[in-house]
């Protein structure tokens, strides 16, 4: 049953979703009457409630108060809104903390953190479980027939960590399930290493304050076993829902490249991909970063639509100086999520706090209140989203691949490695920005992902690859595909061993060509490649002494004349090398004989600076990110911008922050 | 009775006091001698003995040793050396923490904060007060009739902070009297935001480490609790010395703009009003953040004398890297507070100790003993302020008045703000630098104080302001009074609330000016500003969009035309609102129209750059802080300088360092 | 019996030693012949086993598994290569901490550190002492006999330490035998500063976590007790070591110039100096650092030979960035090593890892396996060694001793001094760097050492001096010794105590100068000298208000003319004193001077830059660290470079990283 429901089942007689957080146990009840006509005027359909109202519904243990969220969600209903209701288990009340001690978490180095905050507990605390299942299960009974249910959101933002005794036994149990006997994991973990040998399971703990360098295999496996720990209490949450109120899709809010939690293991679990996401408005690579995110989304989502759950129409509170966002800025962020799949564009919230740690948070609704800059912004959005209904529900194509894994991610960014400056996240956004400007769609997918349906592959760093994986990457190669591979990547397996002999050992025949250093640069001069042609770049950062065995050397590092590029025929297909970090221009001038290689061009042919081409379905979404006003030709003879109704042909004209949807 | 005690009770008959920490107990007896004889060959006559002594009088709970200290009392009785004797309990014995554990403080993460240094102490601890009472009363019943005994100095530079479970206890109590119940803490708090609802008085603590940001309320009620709780302990203190030794002052030192204590709420209990400051001597801006610091101390003792109780004669030692002061600087530094008040120049301190934490602390008497420079500097201060005994009791008259508030500050600079770039302090040292540049004089005033007999009122950032302060404020403008208001002030209430609408809320009418969002600014370009007569110039760090409601734009944001800087007539007087950080030179333009507005000038005319002047009584002070001999010209026509006891006419010469102290 | 034990015990029919750690536990049995096949190839005579095996010797408490390593020392005998076996109780395994947690160390703050890394152990545990013996034991009598034996390394880098109340204990006990009476201790860390006095042994503890600057004397004696605790258990494993299996020489890993422990206190309980030494590719200085450092170890081996227990041939893994070393590069550093008197050129490790938290620590294999570029250079060096035999066991005369001291290194570096930013370290490697420059050979010595038989003695830094290393001082000078002592020197007294009166009062008579104030200087310009014929140089940091007292000004402070470099004539010699830090030109010039003084002059009269120069027995080395290709003029008619076999007449042409040893 569960198969059937997804963002289908939201926007179905709804399009396009459009609202935010809304909490108005914060408010008194004589505002709700103003929010819902808000709400109603400025388009909204969808609104989510309470995701942290668990000392409001439970104020004392056992004690319910639910008539306020009976009278919420009815005013809801009323005004033909949606109502995404949160399971309020992100946080929980000080009660349960000042009871139950042993829910609160402790961090590595034995701290207790306490409520005050939000989000403290130990997500593998049997009393935290307990207590969450039970609200959890009033919540669904009693609203499991409400007309403004629409969807269930299942905690908030999940990455908690616990490092206490009752975690170690759960990450003790969650290790004897993956190894069986101790044997094999003292074998995984390399535990002749510095004397490590354990001799009882009960010995085994969660990485805490040591003296030095922690094993490394312990802290992959740690990493897995806390994205786990918090999956099984999604799924417990996920399973009570599913049975008290079932037919309403679950989903829970991502966050993004977020390192804690593994989301291709989570996005199978839930029927809805949500993610909260808010670009640094001072950041020139936040648009690309956007992008990247979104089709990260997309590749979770398998290609279906996805929610954007959160993100800001102006300032956040939780930067050092959270810069404001210009007229104009959040409609072009709002627009540029649906461009790439989102069928949903909700924000944290709809009115601005007047206490609490994000008071100084915007809002649909700023403290100044509706009759304002940004609340008229709001308003304008929400209703031209209408006129791009058709939208909902198509699909982004894109003939390109680039894989990222978190497994792999975890067990590159430890301690002890060649460089800390070789990071999993930065190396994917610079491999996605050549692509990211010349309009051409990438599909962000995992190792295992099916790649019989791209024209290219990209994989920016793999550090940790399983033997599988590698040898699906060199199938695909062999059957005709154009693979780009990172340097410092099939380095070791899953259990965080190195690989021995030359590297990367498992994909060296694919790339014909291998290496037996990793030198990373110095930070005060350039490294000098030079291509076949003669023409010289600069990388940075990082070296390998490699050689071609069978792939063509398309650049060489100055210096020595070792290879830092390579190419090679391989089957049907082709597969590249890099051993280094090109600078930008050279990384981009490598990604369009790449491209080339696979045959695939970019939307449209010269794209402006600045300027963002992706095509949903069939409308061609050009956003403008740059400072400028410019003029982008358009191939089509007749065209229709859905934004503005009027006519497109031979160019469209985009001042700053503007937006076109070409149809 | 208390009422009739104050500075004048120990400069009657002394005349300026000039003196320093004396710590007999660090060297043999065989030195005392000599350090008496060196005192008076130095005019000292205030010595503060036993601030760190508990250890010394008390060396095993129970077991008193007064001896060596009725030998020092006496000593300094047979040389007329008054003695401002402390009590011991800034720093208990390590038997205290020894045989009671819980008296030492825990931080906020948990530690527990150990003896082997000083301070350590929870200042809510019934073992602690006990203990320290005990001690108290017994000094008090054997010094109370001593002849050398002339002020009581309570504890030393209050600012413990303990978060254990006793403090917890005594947080709740403190709550309790506040709000009375427990459903007015919940509102004032906020706690529908994330979920943090108190059921049980139980359940409250102290901030303490937690996964994310801490409730603001929680926070600043915190912060009033710590203050408040120091608070009750010195008051423990004071009585009993008032019951068993009373006619004698009590003071306790301050430090100036000292973060974790409200010195507004303290002023009231002491006698006289002390403070210690350690100006960095390679800040250019030391002289007017020194300045300001006096003129604080003025306005906590209510425009009357008060006591600099430590200040340095060279380098101190718990910088990272502590300058020397040239000859000449602590001379300055120590006239500076002469002429903004201090009756009273004391050092810490008398003589360089050989060991413990502060061995490289610069004192009156360093190692290399007393045939040097320093002390030679020491011995002719000490003389030369016998010639200005005159100046002892006499006011500083000011008629601009800045208003400064601590629960505003503590407020503000709490995590989740817009930009942690908007300081109260710094905000108070820019407003303040063009008024001392001019040689305007300042009282500085809490929000609560009688504004009627000022001509301007400056409030550089009132983040937190309560109704009634606010109404004040617009009741001296209707008045007749000139205000003028920094950005980011009227934001919240007294309990950290937002005031929804526009802001500044509760300000906005008088100000005839309103906002709707705050807006900081990137930091890698200025913003440019105009003034209404087309000439530019640059702020930086912050904006806001504002719209003129009744006000005159007098300058505004050159990017998009908005206010920047307006000014309203309302009643007979005149508001100013200025919604950026303009560059110094701007503030400095600003501040000459505000003042032309209020009709004050500054002291001379035209005061070379680095020079401050300031009137005390009847005498003017001329400070040369900066690094070339300059001429001031002053309008005196038989005028005297008391300094070298020549007259002055038509100008001065004052070279690096310099001090003229004309009448 | 020990004392005919040595590094000749090694040598004596090996000749040089070559080879590393080994650690055949973290493979599999069939790469074991393998690795010996190719480490007799390479020329390996030495492997350094179980440094980290205990938990594969004794998998669980009482259980002993001993086969593995009987067969890996028979592998090792059968081919001729000794072993170094390591007691492996640097890092107890998982179930000691496990069963035993207060054998975990508590740092500073109160943190347990725990297991998952390594060195997890109090060095003042009863219960790790115990279970540490018993293995030592059982390994000495396993293998007491066995032909491959040749040193016992006991432990790894020591430096352990810990908080707890166990080792607070150990604490006391030290401090009762140092001091003996309680007054006698309170005296020495002067505890009638800030009332710290103790009334009870039961109550003094370690530095711990505290509010504020804790006692510099109570900090001083931790870090000695610290030192002697660790060394009070190396000593128990030694004995053992002798006990059971007596002939075989002992060792402990040193690490350089490494703060925690006193190395001269250490080095006469070993029968072998022996230290780990990692340069840092990209730092300029290393090639200085690493002379300084090496010339400590042949101090502390009294000029006999050592051995360099661990290098890298290429990049290590525990820097953030690590950078490759070039290829020449790892022999440079070893033939470095050899020439500053190294017996033995050891690596960690022979094969890299492929697990654990140092699987990208360089080895003598690497993964890439033996067919590698740095597996060859490798071999080439281990054979090379062969041709240099005659040096070992020969002596590096040098005329120059440069003074350093722990103790007094500990005491300066505490917070609260003048400034930061003077060290003790830095300080040394200022003032030998010039002495290096120059090819003039330095020993590095203790305060206590006897100076009788050199030329010249400099005194970088030694804030901390006891009367009786200052009157050795004095007596060197007046004897006929040339003296340079530098800045902040002769400040405190073995308690940490200042020396009252004008400094540096311990000689100020021989210096024939004193000094009343030390006064940093501002970072934002430079402190401007000049020499006695009017020249000018710059200094930085500090300065001192100094005056000649009998002595000639050789430089003076421009600003105030006050002497910042003096000369003294006392006795037959002649003491120079300096105030400041002067630049390295500067220094150098100095330096020039100084050693014309002393009539010492460098191995050659003009080496190019970049060139190091030393004499080990007749061998000279000619070391080039720089980046160009240089001609060395030597002064030899008929000479022999003993790398190449080829005469060397003239000169010597070196390319970088090249190396000469001529004979």
């Amino acid at each position: 049953m569960t198969a059937r429901l997804g963002m289908h089942t939201l926007t179905e007689g709804r399009g396009l979703l459009f609202g935010g957080d809304y909490n108005p146990e914060q408010w008194p009840e004589e505002v709700w009457a103003e929010d819902a006509a808000l709400m109603r005027a400025a388009g909204v359909n969808l609104v989510t409630v309470g995701v942290f109202s668990w000392g409001r519904l439970e104020p004392e243990p056992g004690v319910r108060d639910f008539g306020w969220l009976d009278r919420v969600l009815d005013l809801m209903a009323g005004h033909e809104i949606a109502v995404d209701l949160a399971t309020p288990t992100a946080s929980p009340p000080p009660w349960l903390g000042h009871r139950w001690p042993e829910t609160l978490p402790i961090d590595e180095s034995g701290h207790r953190l306490w409520y005050g905050a939000r989000n403290q507990f130990c997500p593998s605390s049997p009393v935290y479980r307990e207590r969450a299942l039970e609200i959890v299960g009033a919540l669904a009974d009693r609203y499991a027939g409400h007309p403004a249910l629409a969807l269930w959101h299942v905690g908030n933002e999940y990455g908690q960590v616990c490092h206490c005794d009752e975690s170690a036994k759960a990450f003790r149990a969650w290790l004897t399930k993956r190894y069986g006997d101790l044997g094999t994991l003292n074998d995984a973990w390399g535990t002749t290493f510095w004397s490590q040998h354990y001799s009882d399971w009960a010995e085994i703990l969660p990485p805490r304050l040591a003296p030095y360098i922690i094993n490394p295999a312990q802290r992959l496996d740690w990493r897995r076993f806390c994205s786990d720990a918090l999956l099984e209490h999604f799924r417990a949450e996920r399973d009570l829902l599913r049975e008290r109120a079932p037919g309403i899709p679950v989903t829970t809010n991502f966050m993004g490249l977020f390192k804690p939690v593994d989301y291709w293991s989570w996005a199978d679990e839930e029927d809805v991909v949500s993610n909260d996401h808010y670009p640094e408005p001072g950041d020139p690579m936040a648009p690309a970063l956007t992008a990247l995110t979104h089709d990260l989304m997309r590749g979770l989502a398998k290609g279906r639509p996805w929610l954007l759950m959160e993100q800001s129409t102006n300032a956040v509170n939780w930067r050092p100086h959270n810069l404001p966002k210009p007229p104009g800025q959040f409609r072009l962020e709002s627009l540029q999520a649906l461009a790439r799949g989102a069928d949903g564009l909700c924000y944290f919230q709809w009115r601005a706090s007047r206490f609490g740690a994000e008071r100084f948070h915007a809002a649909m609704v700023p403290h100044a209140g509706a009759d304002t800059r940004l609340h008229a912004e709001v308003r304008a959005h929400g209703q031209e989203l209408r006129g791009l209904a058709a939208v909902a529900g198509e699909p982004v194509p894109a003939r390109v691949a680039m894989v990222f894994d978190w497994a792999s991610w975890w067990a590159l960014e430890e301690r002890g490695r060649p460089s800390d400056r070789l990071n999993a996240t930065d190396q994917l956004l610079s491999y996605y920005v050549p692509y990211f400007e010349r309009g051409v769609s990438v599909d962000v997918v995992p190792p295992s992902a099916d790649l019989s349906a791209y024209a290219l592959v990209v994989v920016p760093n793999l550090f940790l690859v399983g033997d599988r994986d590698a040898a699906a990457l060199t199938a695909y190669v062999r059957g005709g595909g154009v693979l780009v591979v990172g340097p410092f990547s099939g380095v070791v397996d899953p259990r965080a061993q190195v690989r021995t002999g030359r590297f990367p050992a498992p994909l060296r025949e694919v790339l014909g060509a291998s290496g037996e250093e990793w030198m990373p640069a110095p930070d005060d001069h350039p490294v000098r490649c030079r291509w076949s042609d003669g023409t010289e770049f600069e990388a940075h950062t990082w070296t390998e002494l490699l050689a071609a065995e069978g792939a063509e050397v398309v650049a060489e590092f100055a210096e020595d004349g070792g290879p830092a590029v390579t190419r090679h025929r391989s089957g049907e297909g082709v597969a590249w090398y890099v051993g280094t970090m090109p600078e930008p221009a050279a990384l981009s001038a490598l990604t369009g004989r790449v491209l080339a290689d696979a045959g695939v061009t970019g939307e449209l042919p010269d794209l402006p600076p600045g300027v963002e081409a992706v095509r949903r379905g069939d409308v061609l979404f050009l956003l403008n990110h740059g400072t400028t006003t410019v003029e982008v030709p358009i191939p089509h003879t007749t065209a229709e911008d859905l934004l503005t109704g009027s006519p497109a042909t031979g160019h469209v004209t985009l001042t700053p922050r503007a937006v076109a949807a070409i149809r």
